[in-house]
Formats: C-alpha cells, structure tokens, sequence
C-alpha cells in the first residue's frame, strides 16, 4: 500500500511554497500518498498548529507520517525533530507543536542530523522544503528512525494555561479556538459541563446548555460539548466570537451545580 | 485499484475538522485516495453545496464514493443518508444537498443506522467525522449498501424556485452562484440565452452577447451560456456580481427572440 | 505506481470548478493521483502561475504531469499547449505561464489539436475541465506526445522586465511577489545580496542584511536570499509588504559593495 504522508503547514496556498514541498517529497518518494491537512495555520502560531495536531491526529491510522511545519524559528539553531511513537510518527521543528497530542506512552524524540536525507543546498529559511518534506520521504521508503539522528531527551515545551479552580464547580479557563463558523472552543473540560452550568465570558452570561446545535433556535447562544470533548460556546446558525467579541486568550467561567 | 472517496464539506481548514475526517475515513480504508472537492461551501448553505453537486458529481466516474457535510441540522433526529446509484455514491446528511445532481434513474436511499460501522464514542456535533466517514471507508471496503441500513422513500427537499415564463421569450428567474472571479450564474437555460437576446437585472440592461470572455473588451458586461448550462453575466477580466451588486437570489429578466 | 497529475489553477473553491476538473481527469483516469499546488493563483494572473511554476516545478519527480489552468484567453484562439521535456511535462493554455520554468534543454511544444481526446461537449469557457483536465489522464495512460497534435515553433511569451544594473554594484529591479506573510520577492538574484548591501524600496532604506528571519528581532526589517533564490524583504514576525506598502512591480534599488 503506498505510504501516507500528511501536511501541515501556515503557508496558504497563493505562494510556491507548499507546491515545493510536496514535489520534493514526492521526488524522494514518488509512491507517497500526500494527504493535506491544512495550510491554512494561522501564521507563525504555534498554539494554532497544537491545538489542530491534538485533534487530528489521533484520528489517524498509526502508520502515517505526518509533517508540520510551522516555523518561526526556520534557520535559527532550533532543532528539527522526528517524534517516534507505535500510535503515529511526526516530523516538525521543535517548537513545541506536538506536545499536546495524546501518545499512550511518552514517544522517542531524535534531532534530524543526517544531511543525506535532505535536499541540496539546504536554504536558510526553507526547511519544509529542504529538510522535514525529503525526510518524510526517505522514512517512508524505510529507513530507519535510528539513521535519522541521535535520540534527544529536551524539547521546547508550550507554555502551559491549564484551567484552574476558584471554589466548588467553579473554574476560570480561556479561549483555545474559534472555528471558521465562529464557534468558540475553550480549554475547559466537556465532562464540566452538564444540566445547570452557567458561563461568564466576555460580560455576559449563557445558562443555556445543549447537547447539539439544533436543540435551541437560530440566534440562541448555548453552551455545549465539542466534538473534541471542550465546553464549548456557539450561537446557532450564526457566529458566535462576532457576537461576544472574544478571541484566543479571552478568559471564561465555568459554574457547574 | 485504491478506492477514490471524495469529500465536500462547508468546514474550511483553520480547524482540524476536515483532518479529523480524513484521519477517520484512513483508520477504515487506509488504502483509500481521498480527493478533496471543496471545503468551502459557504457555511451551512444547502443551496451552495447542491448547486456545487449538480455541476461536479457528474465529471466522475461512477465507483467514486462521494462524501458531502454540509450540516445545518447535525445532532437532530434527521437522517444521514446513502444515496446509491449505479452513476454516483454519496453519503450526506437529509437535506436535499444531493437532489440537483442528475441521475439516469432514481437512486436507491438508505438511512445509516448501523452504528457498528461508525467511530465510537458517536460526538452530537461531528457526523462528519464520526458517521460519514467511516461508512464511506467501509462501503470502501466493500460493505454492502445494504448491510448500512434500511431503504427510505421519504427524504427532505430543496424548496424549488425554478424560472417562470412571463410571455412569450420573456422568463423571471434568479442568481443561482456567484463564483470566485464575480460571474453571476442563474438559473435560466442557456438554450435561452441567443443572438439577441437580452437581460434586465439590477437595473442594467445587457444585451451583448457572447459564446466566450474572449469576445469582448475588458470591462465590456456580456451574457454568455456558462460552462454548466446556464445563462451567465461576466464582466471581461472583471467582478460582475461586485459592478451589479447582486448576490444569490437577485431577480434577473431574460427577453430571447 | 500510480500516475501523478498536479493541479494548479486559479479558480478558487468556492466554485465546482476545480471539482470538476478532477472528475474530468479521473473519468479518463481512474488510478490517477491528484496533487493539488494551488487553486489560489490570483485570478487570471499569468505572471504569478509563472513564478509559482518556476519555484515549485523543479522540486518534483520528472514523470509528473503538471495542468495548468490560468486563462484569461479561454474561448479565443489561444493554443492549448503540451509543453514537453525529459524533465517535466506541462499543459498549459498558450500565455507564457509555463516559460521561466527552468529546462535543462529547449521542450518540445505541441498543440493539442485531437478532439477525441477531449470531453464532449466542449465547452466555450471550461478548457480546464473538457480539454486539459481529460488530456492529461490519457498522458498519463500512455497516449504519445506525438498523438496528441503537432509541434508548434511560436508561443506566447511574458514580456521580460528583468532587473538592469545602473553602476558598479547598483541594481534596478521590481518586486516579483508577495507571500502570504507578507515577505516581499525581487526579481534581483540573490546573489547579489552580501553583506555591506543596502535595498532603496519605497522611500525606506533598508541595510540589515541578514542569512535568516531568526537573526534579527521581531519588528526589524531585513534583506536576505529567499528560498527560491531571490533577493527578499522581510520583517521579522511581520508583513513587509503591509509596512513598506509596496506591492507586485514596485520598484527596488539594490547596492552592493
């Protein structure tokens, strides 16, 4: 079965870049199956690219590559990292971005060292193409992860916001996401939220709590449980963030009964 | 043959929901092409996505297996469906999305219920993900139609405003897309549209008509039989819709000799 | 293996347009794997598929075939063009968007001129879809070059404003894109960029010359060699382009000790 390499990246789609990546893949590779994930990351964030690789990945068959690159530090001495696990093996600069997916057992971390297995020259500011989409390639025509470099024990982690308890059934947490329908996922916990919780966000309240979206009518703002297990707020058929005025880092209450 | 799946959802790709799809449909099929249509139906627009459905579907060959969310309604008691045809396979949940495309005989529908070939824990707001997906995997796989769920004979509709004949040659219809570059497409036959012919819509009077672009200046406002079938108003090298101010549903008159 | 098609118009996604095209391709051929590049080319900007297809081409395997569909001629006589190398294979309408891509010797060029290897009907306005999508799956299920229509000796040709030297180390060149962060590409080689150099570019002078974004400070603006080799603007975490506000074909003074 021909190998599956997924993408990740913020470079959009207008410049050559993303093009770039996938010819150089597929010239180490020419059997690959490229699956694009996104390239719409929001420029340069990190948390972005966490948040997204946290939910989709474990979707995965175990046996997919993955690449993502995002990338502020490109071209810097930041190291460019296989992260090796059973469940799902990723390619990504060491910037923290995989941090955050579930692995059932801590995963094994090697710094790419092996300029073999990369395009020549490699560019200062073009590692997606140069390094992380090559590698991809020669891991899935088989060579080992032990060829790749040396196993390293630190890594750049993401700053950790965990949502924190102020009293009984009361927790302070903030926006993670807001979807392209504007629906606003925070970082509190979906088993938080059951028949009598209310949320303070952005000055106002909403005691309205649904299992789906078309439990309330259009226009109604609801509290619920996102499909990637979050308390989240969404206003039916309609955008929720506009509405509130909220965006990533806004903070959010949570009184459950 | 590795099996072809598309997918046509209204999600965008800032949000990992579109990965997750294709990371779900892979644990099932992990042969699977996935080929992406569009995820950019304008968010929760049926008529967008049947539209899109009626032009697209019928370039494919017929084993394709079609995945279409466009889900207004996701967590109420509608259906998710299978509509199978010996031309076209699409699963998609009961909201008319699919009753523009043209079948050669009426398509036999089922209602997925077999929560067996759907991933568990089912969310209340992501079907996409948790039923649509893996059924198609394992329909895919070469699960039987039947074995999905049981036929149906009754299914959710597209209100149909259809164009009105008002005398002889003289027909009132509507804009039915307005795509990327500002064409107006409406919904008026193209074998209306001939040499003499002319259409009234916002207030302007068009009367140039043309078989292609090429035929006219920049800047000059034509009508023109679309690439779909439709009579269609562009501006040369430019936005019609944005010149017109129109938008989907706006009136348009056609007067043909 | 499965053959290899790769995708790059500017129709967008909004529209069935790229949808169709791929159905066209895969009814012809079913194994086909689709890669897209971009449906994000300006619209009818020939000038930015050509960059896109100098930078991304290069990178893939050379028995990729590459559809090009950006074509403000469609409908007029403009040839449909099979441009044909060891290197890469290109169908492309004849507007010079495929001529700074690099060949290591003159392609051969032919005119498609063999309807049977076309959808039917035609249409006057979606070659994409009827003719190159369909003659690219019978390329890629053998079909000789030599079948499909004759060489031809005359094209199309963008026209060439490259950079001018005005004294010893003093460039004029013009800006040739702007990504997606906003990084701003010369048409000046990067070769000319070493340290001691100084860019003149609206009204701004700009002497940090720098060998990656990592190496200055978030706000500074910074001269560099970009990934495909260019002279670039920068502003490290930031849009130059949005900063400077210059725009494709501003002007740039370069000087170079």
């Amino acid at each position: 079965m021909a190998p599956l390499i997924t993408l990740t990246t913020d470079f959009g789609l207008t410049a050559p870049y993303v093009a770039a990546m996938k010819g150089a893949l597929l010239a180490v590779c020419p059997a690959a199956r490229i699956v694009d994930l996104s390239h719409q990351i929001r420029p340069q964030e990190v948390r972005h690219a966490a948040y997204f690789l946290a939910v989709a990945l474990p979707t995965f068959p175990p046996d997919a590559i993955h690449v993502v690159v995002v990338d502020p530090g490109v071209g810097t001495d930041r190291a460019a990292l296989l992260v090796d696990s059973p469940t799902c093996r990723l390619l990504a600069p060491d910037n923290g971005c995989w941090t955050q997916v579930p692995f059932p057992a801590p995963p094994v971390l090697r710094r790419l060292a092996e300029p073999r297995f990369w395009r020549q020259p490699v560019s200062a500011t073009f590692h997606g193409r140069d390094v992380f989409a090559p590698t991809a390639g020669h891991l899935a025509n088989g060579v080992s992860p032990a060829d790749l470099g040396p196993v390293v024990t630190q890594w750049a982690t993401l700053p950790a916001r965990p949502p924190t308890q102020r009293g009984p059934g009361e927790w302070v947490g903030e926006v993670l996401f807001v979807d392209d329908f504007g629906n606003v996922i925070t970082n509190l916990a979906g088993n938080l939220v059951r028949t009598g919780s209310v949320v303070h966000i952005a000055g106002r309240e909403v005691d309205r709590v649904v299992r789906t979206y078309g439990e309330a009518a259009p226009g109604d703002l609801v509290v619920l449980v996102s499909s990637c297990g979050h308390a989240e707020l969404a206003l039916v058929n309609g955008d929720a963030a506009a509405q509130l005025q909220v965006r990533v880092g806004s903070e959010v209450f949570l009184r459950s009964p």
